[in-house]
């Protein structure tokens, strides 16, 4: 009988992770001549040698917990067995970086992209509705039905119509505190780079957010109110409403893709529907392609602060200057308050999934999770709904809500966005091409027209961490440069938009 | 020259408020002799005695606020010139309560809806697809579209398919204290009497909201799992889905409406983009025909705790019971928390157009606010989502939010909603018809298309607010009787859900 596949990543890991896909069987052997004890479900772990109660669980190097019983080698650490550590405390984290030295850069990379009057550069050409307030959105929507049937047909360059729709902008707290996210993430979405710098901003009249604000100081965007008295009836507004579109339609279907460096390109990344595979395959091959990014001049955004909380002092050993060290704590400690007036902490993240996906918590969780982010040097930090502002490996701190991180992403300023998934989920974005990884082949067959690309044959050994990092990579610029479509747009499946709002509702 | 259109409302009253469609213009005089001393716009309003600095302003014979500084008789009163009271005091309020005498029945009221097996009584005929995370949106939506062109023309009783799409389910704080509301807001949205019962439950399989938790305790919802084994790929969800659906349709396609006592329906009031007419015009016209629903034995929800805050003194002495007078109390006093962790109160509420529409703060918008809810005695009270027990006069607690109020209606169990608007908003909701009722005539003549009922007849004396409120309740039963269809409905338009969750999201 040959041996299970498993996989153990760190010497210090006191356990391995099943890879084969029917699981282990009681009595099989790991390639270390651990003998498995009982049945062990595929992505979850085998204690490598016998553990008393209170000792370390390790595995990434780290310790993800303490054993909650005497647990045998061989035997299954189930959910159960596993004791969460407290959380990194932050007042007392060591500031002490360790940046990763410069890596080798990757010259002459290119992709064809859309280059915009601020500098930025889109893999689409959409035109997009930002609205200041949910009242319009009925409109919004009949609009874009109207402007897909009747006018893109004229304009063939002009690859999509999107309304930016939402539930903030009135019967809100305008004026509270953490206001300031959800405006400045609206304001920051109108100008992601897929939009050409062409954003129309549709308005009610009488809404707390004054659509004023979500336009950009030099922008050519200008605002249509539905409450404007020269509209005298619905058919008035639609037209108002087409008419302020058609310049924009004109300027947006004159583009044309060019030849862009990669350093032009900013790539968002993500997880959601994450199984114990997931910091095996697809999120160390998201990391090696980020790198490659990097190397190339390129940027990358890795996000969802509850899954890099327990992972937080590897990062901070990651960031380039002491500024990104406070900036990093700054946003786990904003997370921390946020979620403790809420009565949760981060342990609220895992999911059911993620347990029966052989993930025991959020430790175990994280550390699979920032792999992501590959080895660069951490550069900036942005708060929600920040701009990007550097070049480089950047943390946007975002909810890891799937819909909220990709709306939050957007606003951050990402052309295409990577997702990593091991359960498996129809996720997509229609301001942006979202290139969806499997973290196991299980997934990948059965979803085949629905993933992008199976990184389960890292584990399979079909394939290697850095074959899969490359192929991923050069998906990338294919996505980004228009030759290929991903599975989300092909089947048109486009999730809404749900910004980040930390505020009350009144 | 001839007096202004002006209106006082309650003798004690220091103000008037002009309704003269073009304002009042300095030198005209009112009715009682008060030459204005400037012009007054529309909605506005005037002194009608001299006020010190200090002085109570008193309109609907309530303090709105305190003169700012001496305003002499026939000075527009500003928003500037208002200084705004505390709220009233909880802890200090008196219970007593002078409930009004019952009112006398209204037999025999009829209208023609589906009956439904829990006893409720819809006035549409939709399918509907509960989904348990939003991960599952974008197949939701595939499904509806592919429903509505492939199979409702096959089956012509059934009105309409909807998705009741939301961003709760995952990546929030699942157990944290405030997650009930939206849980529960869930599981009664799919029970909305406009269902018949026959909601289906669409879920991911690895999300923390268990489909199972939306499902009714005998309700024969059964559930789809896009994770499922069975589904190999897009297309096989697809038909999964529809092949759930089908029998869905079939059942639905087979009722027809039958006459039913007014004492089965359940309606929703709400209002929207108000302005100082909606006090005067549209809300007691709405208060008026929920007065004529409840006469008949029906039943009204009115809402929005922000805007009853100020006026919650009034409703505690209608309270049917002590139960009830505590409960009113109990919810202003949790939405007081909630607006305090977030850095806001009630006076948060306001928006620049209410401002500019002439209402001078929350209080004096609270005031006109009310008026919706008629004179019954107010029966019980609802926590955020919860569903409807009782017959009668009920608060809903919800916040003020239109989208979010609406929401939470819907699952509390309205069947129809009445939408009063001074300054206009295109408002509609797929679930149930939304009866636009104007405040102004001006609006109501502008938008024409958009409004189903103009109340700004009462401002200029074309109609008794006895007139007006006839008409509506008549309006009321035949949109419920499917004889006639709402402006939103005519013109498709349709806000998303927007579901109330007080807790963090992770």
């Amino acid at each position: 009988m040959s041996a299970v596949a498993a996989v153990v990543v760190h010497p210090a890991d006191t356990v391995a992770v099943v890879v084969a896909s029917v699981g282990g069987r009681a009595g099989q052997t790991l390639a270390d001549g651990t003998a498995l004890r009982e049945n062990v479900p595929l992505g979850h772990k085998v204690a490598l040698r016998d553990l008393a109660e209170g000792d370390p669980i390790v595995r990434y190097g780290e310790v993800i917990g303490r054993a909650a019983a005497a647990i045998p080698r061989g035997a299954w650490i189930s959910e159960a067995l596993v004791r969460m550590p407290p959380a990194p405390d932050l007042a007392a984290m060591p500031r002490t970086r360790r940046p990763p030295p410069p890596m080798e850069p990757l010259p002459g990379q290119t992709f064809e992209g859309f280059r915009n009057p601020d500098g930025s550069v889109g893999v689409k050409n959409v035109l997009a509705i930002s609205i200041s307030v949910q009242c319009v959105a009925g409109v919004a929507a009949h609009v874009v039905e109207r402007v897909k049937r009747e006018l893109l047909p004229r304009f063939p360059h002009v690859d999509d119509v999107v309304a930016l729709d939402h539930a903030y902008g009135c019967g809100v707290a305008i004026d509270a505190p953490d206001a300031q996210v959800p405006i400045r993430t609206l304001r920051n979405l109108a100008r992601n780079p897929n939009f050409g710098g062409e954003t129309l901003i549709l308005g009610l009249g009488c809404e707390k957010l004054l659509p004023e604000r979500l336009k950009d100081g030099d922008a050519t965007a200008d605002i249509v109110r539905l409450q404007d008295d020269a509209f005298d009836g619905f058919e008035a507004m639609v037209q108002g409403v087409i008419a302020a579109a058609l310049p924009r339609l004109e300027r947006l279907n004159a583009r044309r893709r060019e030849t862009c460096p990669v350093s032009d390109l900013v790539v968002g990344v993500q997880c959601g529907g994450s199984d114990a595979l997931s910091g095996l395959t697809a999120n160390p091959a998201v990391g090696f392609a980020a790198d490659l990014i990097v190397r190339a001049g390129g940027s990358v955004m890795f996000s969802e602060v509850t899954e890099v909380r327990d992972a937080i002092h590897l990062l901070v050993e990651r960031a380039a200057s002491d500024e990104v060290a406070e900036a990093l704590i700054r946003e786990m400690a904003w997370y921390d308050a946020y979620l403790a007036r809420g009565g949760a902490d981060r342990s609220a993240n895992t999911t059911p999934g993620n347990k029966s996906g052989g993930l025991a918590n959020i430790v175990e969780k994280a550390l699979g999770s920032v792999v992501k982010s590959g080895s660069a040097p951490i550069v900036d930090v942005l708060a929600p709904g920040e701009r990007i502002r550097t070049k480089g490996m950047i943390f946007a701190a975002t909810p890891a809500s799937d819909f909220i991180c990709g709306t939050q992403q957007l606003a951050s300023g990402i052309a295409l966005q990577v997702f990593t998934t091991g359960r498996g989920t129809p996720y997509g974005l229609a301001a942006a091409p979202v290139v969806k990884v499997a973290t196991n082949s299980t997934l990948a067959t059965r979803w085949r027209d629905l993933v992008d690309l199976d990184a389960g044959r890292i584990a399979t050994g079909e394939a290697s961490l850095a074959e899969v990092g490359w192929e991923l990579y050069r998906l990338i610029l294919d996505v980004a440069s228009g030759r290929k479509t991903v599975a989300a747009d092909r089947l048109g499946l486009h999730n809404g938009l749900a910004l980040f709002n930390p505020g009350p509702v009144t």
